[in-house]
Formats: structure tokens, sequence, C-alpha cells
């Protein structure tokens, strides 16, 4: 494990007080008869959401709860995790069973992910809360500040008519579909359509702006441009 | 706001360094011209999530990924949050808009839940981890315990099995759908039948046993024996 060890000191400025929770973070399930990383993951998860919740809270004063949940999805999705794990070299220092490692477990995504979300996970139970914050924000580095700065924090149905606008289209139709519920429970469903792109996406919500919202993200998607 | 922050110290035992955070937390966003409480709920929920994950991790040594999960969301879920604040008496202390305040706001679910995980946010602010920590715990009181002990960890497949055996009635038929993506990406789909029941639910997953599970889940849904 010293090799392990000495890695994570060298990237992270982290040393484990209790060695065996390393262990455990690096071993993916696939790995026969020892304790694998699937329960620190989950603990790493809630770890790493609560650090960048924290983070775009506080550099974002503005910033609405839709459009601070965005930006925390992008810092905390598996594409994300995966790169700054990449990034970090996590790959060979993971246990996994003969299967995976001759299949190339060493660089799947969804596996680096995990590992260091389990990582986050262990550190938060050796060293705290404000250990776990540490290693999450030297983990993380630039990327942290760089995506507040950057990221668009418009809402979706903003993002979608600039885009049209930019492209000299028409702007998308929005078209209550369905009303249901008692009042004050009420679910509301709301198309978007964008006729010159025969698209037609649909939203639901508690309100009518909320289902446009949605109905204008999964637009987004559909064309691309999220 | 003395009122609002004797009753916070008489029920959770907690006084506001910066009692400004208080009155933001209690405020709903029909309230006019002041700052609401989305923001500090965004933040709240992410604390409340950790908090929970921590609880349930420590209390549950061999409880795999799936049913931390599924034990945590039992306790973080909107129904609970709502008794929680119930409980508490957290509704005459809301300060509302006029409409919400004519139509019973104060007694509605959302609302409470809502307000209640902005409080967790503003105790975060306030005196950072240990005390929402704190705060959280005093909030759930002996409802946190409860729920890890009697908790069914048990999976679905195993639950629906049992709930069918007790019936005398026949195994559910698990049956491959489709398999779509290439090698080591790939996604399942899953269809559980209950022929006795007329009933057909089906399943998504990274693995065959990740989609049944997830089918065994919507039948215990559809069957109401969540």
């Amino acid at each position: 494990m010293d090799k392990a060890a000495a890695w994570l000191k060298q990237t992270l400025a982290y040393a484990f007080e209790n060695e065996q929770l390393l262990r455990q973070a690096l071993t993916h399930r696939s790995a026969p008869g020892q304790p694998n990383n699937e329960r620190l993951e989950f603990l790493g998860d809630a770890v790493l959401q609560l650090v960048v919740s924290e983070l775009v809270f506080e550099e974002t004063q503005n910033a609405s709860e839709g459009q601070l949940s965005r930006l925390r999805s992008t810092l905390v999705k598996d594409t994300t995790l995966a790169e700054v794990a990449a990034d970090l070299g996590i790959g060979e220092h993971l246990i996994l069973g003969t299967g995976e490692k001759k299949s190339g477990g060493h660089r799947r995504s969804s596996i680096l992910a995990d590992a260091l979300e389990a990582i986050f996970g262990a550190v938060y139970i050796d060293a705290g809360f404000a250990g776990a914050r540490e290693i999450i924000k030297t983990a993380y580095g630039e990327r942290l500040h760089e995506l507040s700065e950057t990221a668009d924090l418009r809402d979706p149905k903003s993002r979608l008519q600039e885009y049209l606008q930019g492209r000299k289209m028409a702007l998308p139709d929005y078209a209550m579909k369905n009303i249901s519920g008692k009042a004050h429970k009420q679910s509301f469903e709301v198309s978007c359509t964008i006729p010159e792109l025969d698209a037609v996406t649909t939203g639901k919500g508690s309100t009518r702006r909320d289902a446009e919202q949605e109905a204008a993200t999964a637009m987004l998607a559909r064309i691309g441009h999220e």
C-alpha cells in the first residue's frame, strides 16, 4: 500500500491516519475477498455534494436555486469526476478483479469516478468534514472556480431563445398540454415546439414556469446545446 | 424576530449568531421584497444529505450501497421533512405573501419542508458543519435511529418474493427485454411479470441484476407494497 499512500501524499497532499481506508477506497467490487469501495463511495458522494454546494453558494451570490443546482450538477457529474480522477492518475492504484483488469478497468470512467468519490468518503471518516473539504478543493483545483466564473447561469428558456435568435430562427412555442392534481398540488405539463427544426419536447413542473424551463432544458439537450 | 428566535431556542436548542439568517430561512418566495429561503434550502438539502448519509453509514455496517441509498431517501424525502417540520411547529413562524397566507400556506407540506431545510442551511453558515449536524440530529430525534433499526434493508427482489410467498402466489418472472450499448457500457432492460396479478413492470440498469432490482422496485410500487 506504500505506493498508493505515496501517490496520495504527492497529488492530494493527504496522508491517512488509517491506511486501510485508502486501500478500501481503491478496491473495486470485482476484487475478490476484500471490502470494496461502494459504501465509501456512497458517503463520499454526499461529502462532495455539500462541498460543491457550499462553493457555488458562496461564489454566485445572485444565482437562483435552479442555477445553483445546474452548476453543482456540472461539477459533481460522473464525467467531471472521471476527468479529475484521470488527471490525478488514480487508475494505476486501483485494486481490481482479474476480469476487470484484463478488460481495461483501470481506464474505465465510471470506475475512476467511483474510486475518487470513495477517497473523499474515506478522508471524511479519517479527518472529518474539514479534511474532506480540503482534499476535494485540492483535487478539483481550478475547475471549481473556472466553472463558477464561466458557467452559463441564465435559465434554460433564455439560453434557448438566445440560441435561436443567433441563428435567425423563430422563437419556441410553449403550450400547456395538461394540468393535473388539486389546487396547490397541481402538476403542469408543457410542450416546447420549434417548427423549423421539427422538434417537440415536453416538461413537467409544479408551476407553469417550471414546466416551461424543463421543456426548454429538454430542447437544449435535443439540439445538442446543453 | 424575537418570537421565532425564542421558538428555535426552545425546540432545537439553537440561537443564531446572525439572526438575519433565521429570518431569511423562514421567508417563502411569496413574501414580497425580501431575500427568500430558496438558496438556503439548496445548501440545507446538501447538509441534510451528508448528515443522514453518515448516520446510516455508521448505524448499518452491513448495508450495501443500494440499501444505504434507500434508507437515506426515506429520511430526507419531503414527506418525512414535512412531518419533522410540523412537529416542531415551524408553520406559525413562516413569512409568507398574502395569497399564500390566505390559502393556508402555513400548513402546506412542501413549504414546511423547504423552510426546515433552509434552517439547516442557515445554521451551516452560522455555525459550520458540526453545528448543523447537531441541530439536524435534534430535529429528527428518535426518527433517525428508529428508521435505521426497523428499515427493511432487504433488496427489492427479495422483498417482492417474500410478499408473494406470503400470499401463496407464484414467483415473479424476470425476462430480458433489451440489451443496448457496447461492451462495458451496456444497458439492460428487464421485465418483471406477475401473471396472477396481470401486472408487468420494467427496469433498466447497467447490469442484469440492477435492471431486475429496478423492475422489482417498480412492481412493489405497483402493488402498493413499497
